[in-house]
């Protein structure tokens, strides 16, 4: 997606140890007309699926997949990582492994809201090393559900998480695919 | 705002303790077309204040700020609490206490995305004790911009966050406000 691509290059900034931060447009402050279109693309690349839900985690992963379901007309389902007491006790769960924190968490979505019937599409803000995803992948098995897709706004070709997803037999589509950062400079695939 | 009374009595629950619960479609599921709705209703409540920037908490409403921002063609920032490495180390940070929690959290914003040239809309999904609201409001003062308004979804008009806010000389809109909730039944306050 080349506007995208465009906005990273103008207002991404690479950080100490090659950290690429998109804070400025995607998950501190966000450009709702850049999510808008974000959301407009994605709603192109899983049109014609049948998706009856929009499975995403808190929290940079809501508004991307909120301007998502808006295109698509259905609801979306935000996993939580904390025991809430907003949620159910009656929980479909994973555990998700964090490379960066190198602790184990938890995500939650209520059995209320994933069933057999759900065609799911997951939406998120990031792709590295995929843990985040296959625990939401993972939800939607437990739940019985249908894995349609897999929407990534920024993949981090070069960490594995999407070969961990490809391998997998997942759908997945991302609007950018960084193949490096070094020395402050991003490349993009292709 | 009608059609969002009617949905919390349609699809809240009221669980042990008169918790009111909206999960359903506010705070884990998301209706986006309720919350679509929603969002026209702050745009059009807070029209003409020249407002530059929206203000939310994670997780819960980022989806509903985001949904304003579409109307209102600005951006949105989020304000964090934990700390992350995705968040710069020059922030604007307030205290908040949890009644819920008996504890108290920081909630952050980088400085980068907000200064003394905004005007500012804070949007969130509930008010009740008032205490995240309270927070998010230092924060503004703190980055000497101005607050035009607060935007809330659902008052609990019979805790003392909205008087808190009005006392404080705020322009508090809130969609549905609770007047009680007894043995499971939900009073609108008029």
């Amino acid at each position: 997606m080349e506007l995208l691509k465009k906005r990273i290059l103008e207002d991404g900034r690479v950080e100490e140890g090659n950290i690429l931060k998109v804070d400025n447009f995607l998950n501190h402050q966000l450009d709702i007309e850049l999510l808008d279109a974000i959301g407009k693309e994605f709603a192109k690349l899983f049109a014609d699926l049948g998706i009856t839900r929009i499975l995403t985690i808190e929290a940079s992963g809501i508004a991307i997949a909120s301007l998502t379901a808006l295109q698509m007309k259905v609801p979306v389902v935000f996993a939580k990582k904390t025991q809430s007491r907003n949620l159910d006790k009656d929980t479909w769960d994973a555990e998700v492994f964090s490379f960066t924190k190198d602790t184990t968490y938890s995500v939650r979505v209520s059995k209320r809201y994933m069933d057999s019937n759900d065609k799911v599409l997951i939406i998120d803000d990031f792709l590295a090393n995929g843990q985040a995803c296959v625990g939401l992948k993972k939800i939607v098995e437990n739940a019985g559900a249908e894995l349609m897709g897999v929407g990534i706004v920024i993949e981090k070709s070069f960490q594995k998480g999407a070969s961990i997803l490809e391998e997998a037999g997942v759908n997945l589509k991302s609007l950018a695919r960084l193949a490096s950062i070094h020395d402050g400079q991003i490349e993009f695939v292709d």
